[in-house]
């Protein structure tokens, strides 16, 4: 078994999916979560100067969407062939746009700037993504690709609660077939474990 | 073969590395450019209100990066093995976030804010991406990933114009190992007739 070590912030965000699918895969992972103040000396270390990075034998690699695929790939989780795995790829990065124009508002600085960020994000930007992954969910019985499940659906529930922090509601609140997708996902014996044993954060 | 049609504002950008991609597989595409007082009658026909699209055998997909990944996959420019695609994965999100961060500057609609925006992505993300980048393609033979061609060179240098646009100085200037990476993609020969063919654009 390889030995793997997850360096992130000590939140869920972009390093839930890769803590989903190393539980899924059944793999011990050291969980390393550091503190805001020891953060400069963390980053030049690291390749370029951003986490969650894994070390896998000692090996570091970065990007969680990367990392993800490749876990995925792993264990049987990616498409079954070049057309499925677009799909599942294609979600992930519409679920990254969107992720993006959220954080757009929460991370803006300038108080007034932000207000008006917020009041598109939550006004236009949220329910035209919400309502298109949950159309897109509908169409492939409960996942968001192929109609099986894939890492993708793990990337999604991974960073969901990240993404519902900054809207300030839960993102599958209005949604049953973004709430199937969840659940389908939280259900598996593993991740259900995870859930159960992970440290309580707010995102 | 199939057929192909390639949906995107009348610039390089996110769809060159398609084009690039398609040229270089010796594809016959519709490169399908419209104005910008089009967009508005296009946008709601858009997956998900963005572009590029492209339509393959009538069917659409977006995402700039999972396309290009498809279509790496397609003519044999991914990786050997999952370890290799993950390499050019890393390779290509991490140009991603180049990318945006180049265009939080640019993009940016408030003078003040523009302007230190600015200031921070030229004197300090602008070398460190980019440094960084230079010594990833001399430890790779002069490509990003590997020591070997791959569909991330292409997106790289695909996309590249558009970011040295952004930058106002072109990206491969002090970068030996980078003005490596882009020979190799701009004179493989069908790359090569494609820029000599293409329409004359700024970015």
């Amino acid at each position: 078994m390889p030995q793997y070590k997850l360096t992130y912030w000590p939140v869920q965000a972009l390093a839930e999916p890769i803590r989903f699918l190393l539980s899924h895969k059944g793999e011990d992972f050291e969980d390393f979560r550091f503190e805001r103040e020891n953060w400069p000396a963390i980053k030049p270390s690291m390749p370029f100067g951003k986490v969650p990075v894994l070390e896998i034998d000692g090996k570091m690699v970065h990007q969680s969407t990367a990392i993800s695929r490749y876990l995925g790939k792993e264990m049987g989780l990616a498409g079954s062939n070049n057309w499925e795995d677009l799909q599942i790829d294609i979600a992930v990065d519409t679920l990254h746009d969107f992720r993006q124009a959220v954080g757009g508002y929460w991370y803006e600085t300038d108080e007034a700037a932000k207000a008006k960020k917020k009041e598109v994000v939550l006004n236009e930007t949220a329910p035209y993504y919400l309502e298109k992954f949950d159309n897109l969910v509908k169409e492939n019985n409960g996942y968001l690709a192929n109609g099986k499940l894939s890492w993708g659906d793990m990337y999604f529930v991974g960073v969901s609660e990240y993404i519902s922090h900054m809207l300030g509601y839960s993102m599958f609140d209005k949604y049953e077939n973004l709430r199937k997708l969840r659940d389908n996902v939280i259900t598996l014996p593993k991740i259900k474990a995870w859930i159960e044993k992970r440290p309580k954060t707010d995102l």
